[in-house]
C-alpha cells in the first residue's frame, strides 16, 4: 500500500465541473456518470506505480535467464537523439542515451514549461539477451501482447517494432533481414524485424518505439465545455508535468518485462527453459 | 470448414530446408523444432479467413448499434493517398480511397512484381457511429485491445491512433482537441485523439493506421541459411503476392470489429446499451 | 485492508516444524518448500473475509433482480435437522433452520470441544427468485461453476445439487420432475433437479448441499511427522474451532452469489435482463 | 470432424414441441428461445466426444510423469460394488471393477430397459502416481477445478472427494489422516482426504465419486407441458439408453486427466517438473 501523502486536492477545484481538453475527464464521465477530479483517479500516472513494482519482479526473473529490458527517451518535440551507443541505464533526469542533442531536448521541456505548455516525444525500448521461440503463433503473438501491454500506459498513442512504419516504405529486398552462419550460429545481417518474426522472437534484440503525446494539462487557455453543457475557457494550474517522458520510461520497461516473463513462463509450461 | 483445394505443395520444395529471410520459417523452427514449409501453416495469410468470418458477425452486431468499421490502403511504398473524402467501401483491387495517387500506388505494386520484389504500405481504419464510454480504464483500454488484435495480424509492424507518432512532435496546446457545445452536444474541434482518451472512446470516430511490411517471399536472390546450418542463397518462386495490402484490409476491419463488439458486450453486462 | 490485530503467533510455535494431520501444512510445504505456520496463511479461514466482502456486493446486485441466496447448517456430525420451513436468515450461533434437533446439534459441537476434538456437517444453500436461462451449455454450466466456487472454500469435501447422490439410486420415472401448467406458467411437480437442467437454471429454486469435514486442528494426540522426516505425536492447542460450520455459512452464500451474479452479467451482455 | 452418419431425426418428432421431464429441453428454450429437438444439440452425450479426444492427449502427457487416471462404475440404482481390488481398465460393457455384485448391477440396467425406465449410479475415479504440490491455494484449488470439469458433464448431480459426505459425519480424530515415516518418505495411515489437502495434492491417490442421475428420456408416460403452454403426457421412444453410466466413465477420466494436466503445466511454468 502506497499512501498518497502529498495530494493537494485544492489544486483541482477549477476542473471540478470542466473537462480538460485531451484528458480522460470527459470519457470517464461518459462511461461512469461521474469522475474523481482530484487527481484523475485511474487515469493518473499514479496508477503506474503498481506496474513498476510488478515489473521489478519480472526483471529479476528475466535476469536469471540473461534477459534485460531497457528504455530511454530518444526524441522530444521532434528533436531526435542521434546516439551511437546504447549504454543503459541512462543517467540524468531525461533518461536519454548520451548524444549531442541531449541539452537541446532538455531545453525543449523547460521551454514548454515556461510557456505553460507541454511536449511529447518518443521512447525506445530494447530487450537484449532474448531467447528465440517466445510468443504464440496466432492471437497472442509476442508483438501483439507487447503492444497491448505498452498501449495500456496512459498517453501512449502509437507503437512500432523494428523498422516499423519505415518498413512500409521499403521493398522486401531491403526490409528482409538476410541471414548468415557465424561461429555455428545463424545471425541476422540487418535488424528491421525488431527481433520478432511471425509473432515469435528470433533471438535478436527486440526493439520497439513508443509515441508519447504531450501532457494534456496545460496552463495555456483552451476552449472546452463544462459537465452542465456550457462553453468555457480553461487554464489548468497545479503540479502538472510539462512532459511525462522520463516518468514513462520505467513504466514502459515494466510492461515489456512483464509481457516477456509471461511468455517465458508459458514456454516453461511446455517443458522448455 | 474451408477446404484448401488449390494448394500446390510442390511450389514449396525449394524452401523445405532453407529459411526465407523476413519470414516466420526460422522462428517456427526455433519454437517447435519443425515447421510445415508447404504454405507457412499458421503464419500463412490463410489463417486469417476465420478472423474475417468472425468479423462479419461482429460487424452485423455493431450495425444494430449504428457502428461501422471501414479500412482502406492509404499508402503504398511511401506513396500517400491524398484523399479528401472517406467513402467506403472502396472499389477496385487496391481497396484505397479515391485520390489522384491511386494509379501511382497500383503501379508501384505492379513494378515490384515485375522486379521479383514486394512492397509494404499503410492501412487506415475508421470506426464511425461510435458510442462514448467503451474501453476499460486500466489494462484493457480500448486502444490497447485494438492494438493487440491488429498487431496479431501477420506483417503488421506498427499501429498509431489519431495523430499518433506525429502527436509526439506537437505541444499540448496543439495536440489537445478543444471542445465546444453544438446543438446541445459536446463536439471536438480537432481529432488528434483518434476517438480515444484515457483508453475510453469519446464518441468521435476512431481512427488508426497500421504499418504493413513488404511480403518476405520474393524471387530476388537473398542470403540465408539452411536448417542444417549452411550458408545459401534463396530465390522464392510460387504464388507469392507482391503486396498483401489489399488482402489485409478486411482482416484489419474484422479484428477491429471483434474488439469493439467485445467492449460493447462488456458494457451491456453492466446494464448499458 | 483488514488488519489482523489479535493474532497470537505464539499459539503456533508447537507446529513450526510438525505437520498437522488433515491440514494443508504438508501440501503447502510440498508445493512451496516453506509455509507460514503462524495461522495457516492462505489456507486459513481468514482468507474467506474477502470472499464474504465481495459476496455482499453480489447479493445487492442479485436483490435488484429479485434473487436471494441463503444457507444454513442442516446436519452436524450426522444429526440431521428435520426442518419443515426454510425461513432465513437463521438466528443463533449455529445458523441452522428451526427444528427439534437444533439443541442436539449444538450439543454435539460443545461435546466435541470438551473432548478436544472437532465435528463436520452439511450446509444447504438455496437460491430463490431464480430466472430460467442462466448458465453456459457446455463447460461453464451453472452447476459446474457453482461447484468450482463452493469447492474452493477450505474444508469442503463434496457438493450435490437437488436430490444429488440420492438421484443415483432412483429410476428416471421417479427422478424426473414432471411439469404442469399453473396460471399460464409451467411449474415442476417435484424438485429433484435442484433448479438446474443441462447446466442451465430452470427457474426453480436452486438447492445444493455441501459436505464440510471436521476441522483438522484438534488437541487430541495424533501421529504425524516433522519437516525433518521424524515420526512424532502432535496435540494442537490454541484458538481452534471445534467446527467451522456456522462460519462457513456466509462464505457458501458469498461464493454462490458471486457465481450467479457472473452468469447474470453474461446474460446481460447478450442483451437480456 | 466426426460426422454424425446414423442420426434418425424422425425419432425425435414426438418431442418437437413437448418438453421431456428432467431434460435440458425446457432450459434451452428458456435461454435461447429455440432448441434443436433432433438429438439435444449441445446437451447430448455426443458433445462429449471432443472431451474424450482431448483427454486422450492429456493421458499421454500424464503417463510421461507416471500418472494415470481410471474410472469405473461402482454403484447402479443403489447396488454397490463391494470390490476389493482396483484393477483397471475394467472389462465388459459395464466398466465396473470385479465384484460379486456385478451381475446384479447389469441386471438392474436390463430390468429398467424392459420397464421402459432408466437408472442412475455412481462412478469412482482414481488418479494414481500423483505428485504432491499440484493445485492453486485459493480459487483454483485442485478439487475445485476437478469439480468444475466433472460437473460440466451432463447428468452429473454431485461429486465428493475422499470420504466426502461421510467425512461430515466423523470427528476430526477419525477423519484426519495420520502420518508416519516409511523408508524415508512420509505416508498417510488412512485416505479420507482423497489425496487433496487445502486444495493441493498430497501425493496420495486422488479418489472422487460422481453421482449420475437416471437418463431423463424414458418410454414410461410422464406429465409435461408443450412449448405452447398446454398440459400433455409424453412417452419418449427412440434409441435412448437406460443408463449412461458406462458411457460416462471415459468422459469422467478425460475431464480429470485434462484438469490434472493443466495443473502440471502451471507447475512447470514455475520451473518444476
Amino acid at each position: 500500500m502506497i499512501e498518497n501523502k502529498t495530494q493537494r486536492s485544492a489544486d483541482y477545484s477549477a476542473i471540478a465541473h470542466t473537462y480538460r481538453p485531451g484528458h480522460a475527464d470527459y470519457t470517464y464521465d461518459m462511461k461512469y456518470g461521474f469522475r474523481d477530479f482530484r487527481g484523475g483517479g485511474r487515469s493518473s500516472g499514479r496508477e503506474t506505480s503498481m506496474r513498476v513494482a510488478g515489473g521489478a519482479f519480472a526483471k529479476l526473473f528475466l535476469k536469471e535467464h540473461g534477459i534485460r529490458v531497457d528504455a530511454g527517451v530518444i526524441e522530444v518535440e521532434g528533436i531526435k537523439a542521434d546516439f551511437t551507443t546504447w549504454n543503459p541505464p541512462f543517467p540524468g533526469p531525461l533518461c536519454a542515451p548520451e548524444c549531442n542533442k541531449k541539452a537541446e531536448m532538455e531545453k525543449a521541456i523547460e521551454k514548454a514549461k515556461a510557456d505553460g505548455d507541454s511536449v511529447g516525444g518518443i521512447i525506445e525500448c530494447r530487450i537484449s539477451g532474448m531467447i528465440a521461440g517466445l510468443g504464440d503463433p496466432v492471437f497472442d503473438k509476442l508483438d501483439a501482447t507487447l503492444a497491448h501491454a505498452v498501449m495500456s500506459i496512459g498517453s501512449v498513442k502509437g507503437i512500432e517494432f523494428g523498422s516499423g512504419f519505415e518498413s512500409s516504405r521499403k521493398r522486401g529486398s531491403e526490409n528482409n533481414d538476410e541471414m548468415r552462419m557465424e561461429n555455428g550460429k545463424a545471425v541476422f545481417l540487418s535488424h528491421n524485424a525488431g527481433g520478432i518474426l511471425g509473432g515469435i522472437s528470433n533471438g535478436d534484440d527486440i526493439v520497439f518505439r513508443v509515441a508519447i503525446k504531450p501532457t494534456p494539462s496545460i496552463s495555456k487557455e483552451q476552449h472546452t465545455v463544462t459537465d452542465k453543457g456550457e462553453d468555457t475557457v480553461l487554464s489548468v494550474h497545479g503540479r502538472h508535468d510539462p512532459s511525462i517522458l522520463p516518468r514513462a520510461v520505467p513504466v514502459v520497461e515494466a510492461m515489456a518485462a512483464l509481457t516477456v516473463a509471461d511468455h517465458l513462463l508459458i514456454e516453461r509450461a511446455y517443458g522448455k527453459r
